[in-house]
């Protein structure tokens, strides 16, 4: 369905050895290579510090995207595609292999026909971003010597604004604004590209997107898993700036930002930031209590026995990293203003799930209502992960009964009817980048606007101490979460 | 889920070996017996010309019973049902046998404990309702003398509104409005009754029932059957006496009505007869052209010849009689001013349907919904018969696709997940009627208010000739009837 990517180019994958390169990235290119959108002339490096030849690395490879693909592999598909696959053995920290790569890849070039583009993957440690940046830059391979060189960056992006904003001074005086590619893999996700098409492509929906008919609007992200093997990074970072401040706070504004004017880049964006600000800031006085914060204990899923954070590999015995968040937010503007969004996300709940749920205000008392037994508000569930789709809960009479209520569901599966067509997001991320299409990317604007609301959250947490652990691994989080919404008269929805 | 009836009757069939009896009265009863609806003294009599002996009568009915009930047939329930059943032969015109039917259905009193209640069924040609009912008060089978006598009135009630009103004065002269029981099973369908929940029921569809949000609702409801055995009164009926005057404006009545205040059956009534007041009659010169007529000609339908409907039995060869009618209709209130309702009823469509659908109103001229190719109106649909359910049309994008739209379709099936269990329009309407509940029945305003509005129809026709036969079986009917929805740029929508 998608065309072709017809501009040349070499793909450079800092971390080529890494998780995500063997798990999503060359599993997705060997996707856009089944469905026939590479470009002849289009190169693939990994870049390692391993002891590797390009043989045993394509060997290695090929063992993950047989695991990994969405499409199962095909040998002939293979053999033609592993060709543009090479191995670059390097020290990321020292200034030589830059210099030697510089060269390497020029050669490609040559024999390879990719015209000098680059597109550079930054899949390494945060504290290397700068670092590879500053090397590229000192090294000529940013020049834009009537080529192009685009960078696309891994989240995270900073720790607090303060540290992200430096990040991008840096970024920014190496790469043009329009060739960087902040990643956040979520907005790659079909549902989630569908929401704009969903929200304004549909009169009805459109017209009851507000205060004035919604009540309140959730956002789950819940994992089942604990920490992996990313301790080290998730010791810093926690809940908080691993999923918050990029994920859910990037759905949260296409679930609620204005119209654009356009389906112009630009355009979406603006709407975007303009919900971002429009944030009420959570070290107000006025949110007390609206922030719950949560770490799983011990316990078993499953009859199998789970440690808890503080006892996985690598994690501080006295962690005070949070591996749960719930919250009660506001928007101060016209479309929403006054009604609640809960967000919440964390480790080790009860099911690996993405989904958005509207909830309806309910008719002004109405006396018949009491005559109807069982009425439930209307809501509209929107399911991003793994399941894709929507639904719609309304009342209808129980057939056979009198006047007896239940609530059912009128749901279009998504993923149903397409299966195993979607898409990963890393290929729609990766297309897009190649093509040069910002449109699922992070712009600055946005990183900024989301850390000021998360340095917020933080703030606040600095005045409180927290007692961990506080949940039960496969449990939705420390009960505090539920009272949270039960203050308000609301509960959470659990689909 | 349906309580059991306390009360003790004997319902008593005018038309006791007729298709209706056999094919959905006493099926009903059955079912309401496997369900353990039917108090002990409950007899049912029916009164036929024909020489049948009571075993002769029950054999004949066990025939019909394993054929139609819902519930398959066990012998044990059977054993026990068919001795409430009796028969009693009579000639309908005659005095004297309802001067003996009443002394049989006194003495049958003492043995069953039924008290002296009756429900009479009028389950007769339209030209008996009359006299039957003046004989019943000739012989005080009417009066009330501490026990309670009701009259069921099959369809249909008059021709026009003058033999309406002329039957109405008659049947109230001698029962009491609360007895009397003017039936139109549509109303018993499970989807129907579910038409007040759905709408008042849920905050969202409510806020959206209205012009502003409405582009227009279309009734459709279609048989594939040609006129079968009923020539007779289908030749002076025709499928706006037939179908139009009862079916389609109750349903349109429910569909388009104002909230009622409560759900107090005359509260629902006032509405009901409000909304058929309201509609804009059609001999008015505006209406030129709004009413399509059709008939049937001869065609084939799967191979099978279909003769026309001049051809069928009993039908006269020159007969412009109607099988076939669609309109465009206005109501003249705040809620749906301007706002085009179409309806249409046939013989010998593709299906057998019934259904309503609401389209809503396209978005105001927005730039890039041109970029979003292939958008359609947003549908509500509420399916009537055979399926049962709702279901919501909208604009998502097509999985894998840049900005691709594809309709997809939010579905609940209520028939799909309640198999075999919806009850059948006349189990619950006769249930109602022995628990002497109205509100699945019309009241005469409400007839009164859809005969104004139908004589409207039949004068503008006065003016006009036909050119008869106009469709070809297997269609939708005359090609007039897409041009007029076309002529103001709406198509009908076939599900």
């Amino acid at each position: 369905m998608l065309e072709r990517i017809r501009t040349p180019c070499i793909i450079t994958i800092f971390g080529g050895t890494g998780d995500l390169t063997h798990r999503k990235l060359i599993p997705a290119l060997y996707n856009m290579s089944v469905e026939e959108l590479l470009p002849d002339e289009l190169m693939i490096v990994g870049v390692g510090r391993r002891p590797l030849s390009t043989q045993e690395y394509r060997d290695s490879l090929l063992e993950s995207v047989t695991k990994h693909s969405r499409h199962p592999i095909r040998t002939d598909i293979w053999e033609r595609f592993k060709e543009r696959i090479h191995y670059f053995r390097m020290n990321l920290s020292e200034s030589e292999g830059f210099s030697s790569l510089k060269t390497w890849l020029e050669s490609l070039d040559e024999k390879a026909g990719t015209q000098g583009n680059r597109l550079f993957y930054l899949s390494v440690a945060p504290s290397l971003f700068e670092p590879i940046v500053l090397h590229l830059y000192r090294h000529g391979m940013a020049d834009n010597l009537g080529a192009w060189q685009r960078v696309i960056i891994e989240k995270p992006f900073g720790r607090d604004l303060r540290s992200a904003a430096f990040l991008n001074h840096v970024i920014e005086s190496v790469f043009p604004p329009q060739n960087i590619f902040r990643i956040d893999h979520y907005l790659g996700k079909e549902m989630l590209r569908s929401l704009m098409v969903i929200r304004f492509g549909n009169a009805v929906f459109e017209r009851i997107w507000n205060s004035r008919y919604i009540e309140n609007i959730q956002i789950t992200a819940a994992e089942t898993v604990g920490v992996e093997n990313r301790a080290g990074y998730y010791e810093s970072s926690g809940a908080l700036r691993d999923m918050l401040q990029s994920h859910l706070l990037q759905l949260l504004a296409l679930v609620a930002m204005e119209p654009p004017i356009s389906l112009d880049i630009k355009a979406i964006r603006d709407e975007k930031v303009k919900f971002l600000k429009s944030l009420l800031k959570m070290d107000d006085g006025l949110f007390k209590n609206n922030i719950i914060r949560g770490q799983y204990g011990e316990g078993s899923i499953d009859g199998n026995t789970i440690r808890g954070y503080r006892q996985e590999k690598g994690i501080d015995p006295a962690s005070n990293t949070e591996t749960f968040i719930a919250l009660r937010i506001l928007a101060g503007n016209f479309r929403w203003g006054g009604m609640p969004f809960y967000l919440r996300t964390g480790k080790r709940m009860p099911e690996k799930t993405t989904y958005v749920v509207l909830e309806f205000k309910s008719m002004p008392e109405i006396l018949y209502f009491k005559e109807y037994k069982g009425m439930q508000p209307n809501l509209l569930e929107i399911r991003i992960h793994p399941s894709e789709g929507i639904s719609f809960s309304f009342n209808a009479k129980k057939p056979g009964s009198g006047n007896e209520i239940s609530t059912v569901r009128m749901d279009y599966c998504q993923n149903c009817s397409y299966e195993n067509n979607s898409p990963e997001s890393y290929e729609r991320l990766l297309a897009d980048a190649l093509r040069n299409d910002q449109t699922l990317f992070t712009s600055w604007e946005e990183i900024e606007a989301s850390w000021n609301f998360v340095d917020s959250i933080a703030r606040s947490w600095e005045k409180e101490t927290v007692s961990f652990p506080n949940y039960t691994p496969g449990t939705w989080g420390p009960t505090a979460s539920n009272q949270l919404l039960e203050r308000y008269g609301h509960h959470w929805w659990n689909l």
